[in-house]
């Protein structure tokens, strides 16, 4: 870690929430000269700028990336493949590409189908565990990623100049990187992330489907309000996700129909002491999570 | 509502967040000049009484009641019949009776088979939309119910006079008094309170017999804490109230399954688009239900 971090030009791709507050938290870090946005949407590339998010924007994301040093790849995951198959050829050798995907199997599949061997060794898969339920370039802060763990799962292959690049990119952000096989990571957060945003997608749904809508929820308390929060995370970006790692998810959410299952039948046969036997062991688990939580924080 | 609110002896039986919230908060409104706690576990209510929630501990409710003015019946649902029993014959004809129970027609129930009808005629069934996931007389507060809705589901026969005592009590902790029909209310609460209290312990549950549950849950973030937060409240309490609400509740859980079954199948078959419409629509009801809600809160 030999002197103070300084990219040239960052290229950020896809300048959402995740996208900008990685730019943000650089820039306030002093740690890169020249952000470039390359985006869909011109009305939030144009605000990035106006926030100055991004200090320039491109719209062809292979001439964008021609003279970068490190590329975030930070569009939803189902845009992975048709990105880096857009950027690969253009690539300065150099240049590291890292990515804010929030599965990695998938992401890498499609860098080793769309980057050459060398160009591969020079990615590095990485998923900040922090995000809020809003969206859009106006949504970042440099602050987000602060105290919060970013995974990283690179390969035998990854070089390990690309890979210490990364990690002090993270760091400059406020983040704790940690390193986790790419199958595990993302069987860990088809539990603790897919499978709770799918819950609370599906809860508001069955909600406002009601015909008294309206009426009931104008009655709801701050426990609905907290319970589906998350429902309010991008559509599309949760969507390529749940369908990124659907094998994994489908388990859990096997699992996750068992315990619901087995509450609804306790509430059928009006059986009050094995409800709040079930309840106790949720309450308990709970309760030993977050003491956990607080004594040794990760993110 | 000539003069201040001036409760000569308030009996507070089951001395939790919602009964000791409320002995508060009409301690520091002064509208009572004596608090007696009666509950389960003496080490709960002699908290109650060093932390001024009660001026006095009673252990047998029959004796506490007999020159109570107001009697606030805070205890689980499922042991509102016992105590209502035990209370019935020592009640002196102008005490009036509240609740705080989450549901209405199995607390109403009760009152119809232990009151006699003159009796019947001075219980107002209430129920303060508010609440924390803490529970016991240390977590209450005199602020829980400010700007809070509280409900009232009087009945043709009830006293005109007992209603005012319970809406001006009310009051003075600085809720606002909504009334309703018993039956609309177990349907409003079965779908955005009861459903939810389920769909999160069994989150939790889920994810807490997993095998590798300590690492897993050690990767988690604030969404996951958000969406379960309320799996933290009182086993005992939710067992009943989902029992006692149990067909109401059993048909929310049937709307919630079809919403789950959907997302699941899009999952399945790979559908991103179908997917991200499913999570479009949860994401559109929530924000217009977030708007609505902030221009006319009622708690």
């Amino acid at each position: 870690m030999a002197g103070k971090l300084k990219i040239g030009k960052l290229v950020v791709i896809g300048v959402g929430l995740i996208g900008a507050s990685f730019a943000l938290a650089l820039k306030r870090a002093r740690a890169v000269r020249h952000v470039v946005g390359v985006g869909r949407t011109r009305r939030n590339l144009s605000a990035a700028r106006r926030l100055k998010v991004i200090d320039e924007i491109q719209s062809d994301a292979g001439r964008a990336v021609r003279d970068a040093d490190l590329v975030l790849l930070a569009t939803p995951v189902g845009q992975m493949a048709a990105v880096m198959a857009a950027i690969a050829p253009h690539l300065p050798p150099h240049a590291v590409v890292t990515d804010g995907g929030s599965t990695k199997r998938d992401v890498l599949a499609c860098a080793r189908r769309f980057f050459p061997d060398a160009r591969f060794r020079r990615f590095v898969p990485a998923h900040p565990i922090s995000g809020t339920e809003k969206s859009g370039a106006a949504a970042g802060f440099p602050e987000l990623y602060r105290d919060r763990c970013v995974i990283l799962t690179p390969q035998p292959e990854t070089d390990a100049d690309a890979l210490r690049l990364v990690k002090r990119a993270w760091t400059a952000c406020g983040a704790r990187v940690v390193t986790l096989d790419a199958e595990e990571h993302d069987g860990i957060f088809a539990a603790v992330s897919h499978l709770p945003h799918v819950v609370a997608f599906a809860l508001v749904n069955s909600l406002a489907r009601r015909r008294d809508a309206g009426r009931v929820l104008g009655f709801s308390g701050g426990g609905l309000q907290d319970t589906v929060r998350i429902a309010g995370s991008s559509p599309e970006m949760w969507a390529d996700i749940c369908v990124a790692n659907r094998d994994v998810l489908l388990g859990a959410l096997d699992d996750y129909e068992d315990a619901l299952e087995e509450a609804r039948a306790a509430i059928e046969q009006g059986d009050a002491e094995a409800l709040k036997q079930l309840f106790e062991s949720a309450r308990t688990a709970r309760e030993k999570w977050l003491l956990k939580k607080s004594a040794e924080p990760r993110g």
